[in-house]
């Protein structure tokens, strides 16, 4: 259609971006073309640089540019609990409601058979690496486990996946809730999160 | 936030991006260092190839990787009748209507006084060039000057000085007609457009 073979390439790379479509990506390739050598070379620049330097945490698989992620070298989080979350991105949502202050381990996706993503493909023998050198005493002891996992048939098959692999390691393991968020009207609810806010309802 | 400078700086360069917000450019820059090494360094590429390969057509101004674009190297287009635009992209959506089978000119903006661009930031001398060589017999004459710019205070000033300019210069000058768009309804349509397509009413 544009029938120029690098513009075209660059639309191409460009809706391969989530949430990017064709029209978008050709409204940005032609941005990027007006805005000239400058604007291209630095964004190639950061390309570069985000992939030399930014790599996963080897304790918790977060990412970093240091030997370890910041929450994990924190002396004032609590070695005790542990939250687990799907990608790294997850972590920045839960930090800024500050509503948690131990450590985190990253998963780095969820099972999904439909994917061909099994157990084998995910940060679990990590995790269960940790939790045991805890009890080894190796590494600081995990009391209580967080899954703050989506409450889609993916999350829901690895939490269960998760469950049975954790059971008898003297820990408490929970996952966070799921219901009608604050502030929001009611009457907007899908029937999926009214079902569990039932089932999960608080005793006053 | 994110306390990676690598990351923080990917983020701040696809933010720059039109209509790519603070949490969108997150969530591309997340996704792209998950991608890996591979879809990087395609972007990367793209972005150097087009920068190298991609250019103003000397004629007209519209991108192209060759000598001349593709519409002023097409030996079925008419001469005789040239359409102004404000930028390449453009030019894709007035060919894929159909409507228009003879040559362009990109003007690559608008005047606008606001913003500091004036007629000599335009590619403005350059088409009044083409269109006295036109009259000299050193290029095709051009008989129709139709301009294809957008009816805002900038496409109209602009509209007025070439108008101004192409005075004497024995060439029929029109402007695409504005009003209500076919299949919309007319009590969704706004005030401004309802008065063009008023004033501008076509006879029976």
């Amino acid at each position: 259609m544009l029938n120029i073979p690098a513009l075209e390439k660059l639309v191409h790379e460009l809706s391969r971006l989530p949430g990017i479509g064709p029209k978008t990506a050709q409204r940005l390739a032609y941005f990027i073309l007006k805005s000239g050598n400058d604007y291209s070379d630095r964004l190639g620049l950061a390309l570069t640089q985000v992939q030399s330097e930014v790599h996963d945490c080897p304790r918790c698989f977060n990412y970093t540019d240091s030997d370890f992620c910041r929450y994990c070298m924190d002396p004032n989080r609590s070695d005790d609990s542990l939250c687990i979350v799907e990608e790294p991105s997850d972590i920045m949502r839960i930090e800024s409601s500050g509503a948690f202050r131990g450590r985190y381990h990253v998963l780095h996706g969820v099972i999904s058979p439909l994917e061909g993503i099994g157990p084998k493909n995910l940060k679990i023998r990590e995790l269960l690496d940790r939790v045991d050198a805890g009890l080894e005493g190796t590494e600081p002891e995990i009391k209580e486990i967080i899954l703050a996992l989506d409450a889609d048939l993916e999350g829901d098959t690895t939490i269960l996946y998760l469950a049975k692999q954790l059971q008898g390691k003297r820990l408490k393991l929970s996952r966070i809730a799921h219901g009608v968020p604050i502030g929001s009207d009611i009457d907007f609810i899908d029937d999926r999160t009214m079902n569990r806010a039932m089932q999960n309802r608080v005793e006053l």
